[in-house]
């Protein structure tokens, strides 16, 4: 079976998903829409599909599914309304900075019998994803402490950020995701400290640049996360787990493999710095995993009801910081 | 100058000071002193020193200093009778496991006029002193998220355990050190997060074997530690400081340098499990220490106050832990 | 400028080649051609191309430049007619196994004015490219010794072992060009050991699988060379360079990033172990080099030239190992 | 049993034995013995022993055995005399430049029925030992190739040069001993090359300080020896041993485990540079191994028949470089 896709987007994103979609043998990229009709032309133009509108979209016959790649607020909508046209939906979290919104379109998606997949690309990452296999392969015995490292190489700009939702919503709940995929258990409480270390305006928009939160589950498992906007040395995305049996580090990927020893000592590349060449293989993975579960007819690995348990950890961070104490999920 | 000390106790750490002592050409180790006679005097010959009894010691005119390597709860009463007596003193943490006793012994010591140094010996070894070294160099610019990862090779035995005033005045007050040193600044909020995953018997003691805790200083710098008494793998024993400018990384130090590359992937040694191997170089840099603050007349890096300063944070932890809250130190 | 692109040969390392080409903004891939027309047919539907024949691709008027991929004993054949034709050409490594006739069809692609790219794909990996840029910047200062450690996953079957020119023309033939590359000056001298220690069969046509390399500069900078037929660990490619001021390492690539400590010490992914996987970057580089050298008019890094050379200093191992002795190239 | 030793010799090397012996339970230091009596002196006060002349220490009863840490030309004398004398005997490395004589020198050690155990102390170093112990276990199953690294920190000054022997007896002697250590086999083909790179002066006494040598077995085993007289980034002390079934690496050692990330990419230590630092552990597992085989009256892994190997295969590599060929041994 050939799954037949149209793009929501033509951004940077969209581009990175159309490659994906061009590599995959069973997988057919029919149609791109855009608000800019020029962006739509140019994506369609180097892929061989048509530049459609929304509506002609979900009422196309020959259309399976659709990658919603647009502004965040636009998500819940573009879910809602193609999820009733009965198109397979994969979508770049978050589903809506809101609640209840989000849950409200999970369970619009679930009735209309489609399947909702969350972009949290990280589950694809071939490094994390191995880690994941060791656990369930047993090379660790029970999971017992869960450490994430995630910090970016750059501070968005102000005008970015006040419309992110937070540090918490915008970068933590990747961490937040990650941490539920390695505990394979829900955190019951929270606590989180948050500050402003490097970019003294992001006071005035009352978010936050530093943050380190604790999770713990119901059995006394914990997981760490610590979140900074700026890392001089590149893009620092680590994972550990620490089990009954064992220890399994996802160490970062750098530049290159070359050292150079001297007087000086040892010196080495950077990390990759650049989200999209640092996860290039994951954003590979996620489309893979989407045409994959339409073609076999099975649930995606992050769903919509994955979007909408990070969102309220998300929330629940944020509440722990303003009122200084642990917060029960 | 010539300091000539005298050992309080024959056991195994006092073993490691002696022939620390040796290995220095401005000290000399003139007595030991032990509850069981045969120990003291076995060490003694070894070391072609006399064996005394504490109040002999304490009177004794030609001995400058003592080394306090007893079990915990005979600490501050020594380092009183000493401090009276005008010995400067080494003592094994912690100086008592009551902050008030704790504090009183210090002020004693203060009012004395000696020189009270607490063996915090991690601040001693080569690699986290290069990180701090580096810190002061301005290497990675303003502290901003210190992160320490601290696991024992195996868990203690409950009878240990439970004389041991739990995992955070025990353990954890190593790592609490640890962070005040590499923040440079007081932690005033404490978030700890504790179960037991590894050794069920200790809930039976009201102790734990799992600890996650977040510190917060006045300007929002963050340290987390992650301890657990258990990992399979060896003494897990690292320090990473991230910065405005950069980032430090104190890696582990494994049994050596040998890889394996088969079909199977690379094989490598596990860490050194043994606190005594891994920290040869701190146990024989703190003793160094202490002769030098002797001989040059300066305070020690880590004294009495120190110690009193972690004990209150490792209580804070206690407290937030039963009290499921953030703490305020 | 567009540089329009004919594919001869449609096999493996064909279809690696297109995508690169598809990548590239300012290349084009007009046609292909292949002795089988049912694979030139697929891989020309694939990429939107036109399948021609040979005569047909030399002849036209909108083809700038020919890729070779055809079996060896075909290269100078085509390369010549395509020289003679005008067009450019880049050719899968050797021009021929005769030095004579390599060093012939050079001549004859000189005198046509073409440019005449050979495949020594590894010159455009991101290492060893990092290596040779730092060289450059003066980084070690004076080259003195190169070290190359080259050793493929598996011994090649006895069919392939038979027609592809005995270990040293086939496989060391790299390492003799990298070492060319990194010691920025010819080698005078060359000492050669080789033996039978992987695959026993290898002795039957005269062939070797391991084997070790020195080569000498007029200057007294020394390169060695250690190959061997089979790495059960995977595809072991390093390079090392020490000069003056210092060394470059140039590191093996791993499947992943992942480590599990255990009671048994650390492990880790084996060795990625396809040439192509390994080499992904090297070979989308050299098509993007050639497309390059066209566009701007300049001669490309891997020339005819690099091929005879390396050649003759595969001949003289071949010599050294046969006449047990020390030669002179 | 206690093993009691004299010191021939009270320098550097001397005082490093004294400190092994000193540590270990079975083995006393009695005498020690120097042309310069205030060294001898100084020594003996620091460790407990006597002063003694060499004739007083052969003819003395209560003495099982000597180490010669003295001058290389007073080796084969001394080895001589308290062979005679029935002393067991450590030397360090060579018995003597001169390949007769050293052959003449263990027949008498032989005759003599004492223990000759030669100071090739890297194979007591606790990597190049698990190397050869997993070897020995099989991980690698049969040794193909084998790599060894070694550079020296800085060039030694032109005075100690010229009366070394040059660097294949001063310095490659270890390498060649460490390449029969790790083969199992004697090597019966030497092609070596060497140059002067690094001191010009080298050239004035006919020495060279760049140096490169393949060895082969008569099974076609292959050893390549990689030297120079000068390390920018520390002393660089490498083995590598390629197997049918895996690969082993001993790595080299660095001064401290931290690393330093920022935006140039990660920094971190030098390699350790000293030769008595790098080989703390191996210097104390010599002696340690020679007074555990005079105690169990087993010969110890390096004696003097292998020095005379090692400088037969040094020999070889001075015929290969100046003859400009392959050399059998």
């Amino acid at each position: 079976m050939t799954v037949r896709l149209a793009l929501i987007g033509a951004g940077r994103i969209a581009k990175v998903h159309a490659a994906a979609i061009q590599s995959l043998e069973d997988a057919d990229l029919v149609a791109v829409a855009d608000a800019m009709p020029g962006a739509a032309e140019a994506l369609a133009a180097r892929c061989g599909s048509r530049v459609m509108g929304i509506d002609e979209i979900a009422a196309h016959q020959d259309i399976d599914a659709v990658l919603i790649c647009t502004p965040t607020d636009t998500h819940a909508g573009l879910i809602e309304l193609f999820a009733k046209a009965g198109k397979h939906v994969f979508c770049e979290k978050p589903v809506d900075l809101d609640v209840k919104r989000a849950t409200e379109v999970v369970r619009i998606a679930d009735k209309a019998k489609i399947k909702l997949m969350l972009g949290f690309n990280r589950r694809y990452d071939p490094n994390f994803a191995a880690v994941r296999k060791a656990i369930d392969e047993g090379k660790i015995g029970a999971v017992e402490m869960v450490t994430i490292t995630s910090r970016d190489p750059r501070a968005p700009d102000l005008s970015y950020a006040s419309r992110s939702g937070g540090i918490f919503r915008d970068m933590t709940i990747h961490d937040l995701d990650m941490a539920r995929f390695m505990l394979g258990e829900e955190p019951i409480w929270v606590s989180a400290h948050a500050s402003v270390l490097v970019e003294p305006e992001f006071s005035q928009i009352g978010d936050f640049d530093s943050a380190t939160v604790i999770l713990e589950t119901a059995s006394g498992k914990q997981a760490v996360i610590s979140n900074s906007r700026r890392a001089t040395y590149g893009y620092d995305q680590r994972v550990e787990v620490h089990g009954s049996l064992g220890v399994l580090n996802a160490e970062n990927q750098t530049e290159n493999s070359v050292r150079l020893g001297t007087t000086q000592g040892y010196a080495s590349a950077p990390l990759l710095s650049f989200f999209m060449t640092r996860y290039t293989a994951s954003y590979a993975g996620e489309i893979e995993e989407f045409v994959t579960c339409i073609a076999e007819d099975r649930a995606p690995m992050t769903t919509g009801k994955d979007g909408v348990l990070a969102l309220k950890l998300a929330n629940a961070c944020i509440a722990s910081v303003e009122q200084h104490k642990r917060v029960a999920v």
